[in-house]
């Protein structure tokens, strides 16, 4: 099942703009003060290091992800999740734009 | 005054990509079904075309726009607004992130 919206939300209205533009967040926040974040990556090939671990879900295109320690690159769509440990990274490759929520803790 | 966050809205978690990541947004709608985009726009030169009138209200950043049919440039900072008619156009140059808020109609 694809998240289309996020209801209730309040809504950061500065982006996060992460490698030149080749990611670009909007921050959003619950009313339980919950974060998360609504952003989409270009096509690049890109390493994100994690602070808090993240659970990403793929909301629309798609991408390939391989966690740090790892050799294997996995398929993310529409649709599916992958979590990132804390204090970790993970590389990212995108031939189409994937559009995704972040979700930390 | 700046505009740092909209709440209680609904925001579409799939981003609006223009000119090749040159601009991209995300969709708000609030309660009474308003809709309005939170968006950045990169180092570049655009033109934008509209449907319904807009007014462009600068959160960070800054950029300069010229309006369809005028021959001069203004520029645009945080806090600061511009309309621009319907079913027109206006280019803008950007040197830093333009950060914005767009509201329709």
């Amino acid at each position: 099942m694809i998240t289309e919206k996020i209801d209730g939300v309040s809504v950061s209205t500065q982006a996060n703009v992460y490698f030149d533009g080749k990611c670009v967040s909007h921050s959003i926040t619950f009313p339980d003060g919950t974060r998360k974040s609504v952003g989409v990556v270009l096509p690049a090939t890109l390493t994100f290091n994690t602070g808090a671990p993240e659970i990403m879900e793929c909301v629309a295109g798609s991408c390939e992800y391989r966690l740090a320690g790892s050799d294997t690159w996995h398929t993310s769509k529409a649709g599916d999740r992958f979590n990132v440990p804390g204090q970790s990274s993970f590389d990212i490759r995108v031939t189409e734009a994937y559009h995704y929520i972040c979700h930390f803790g």
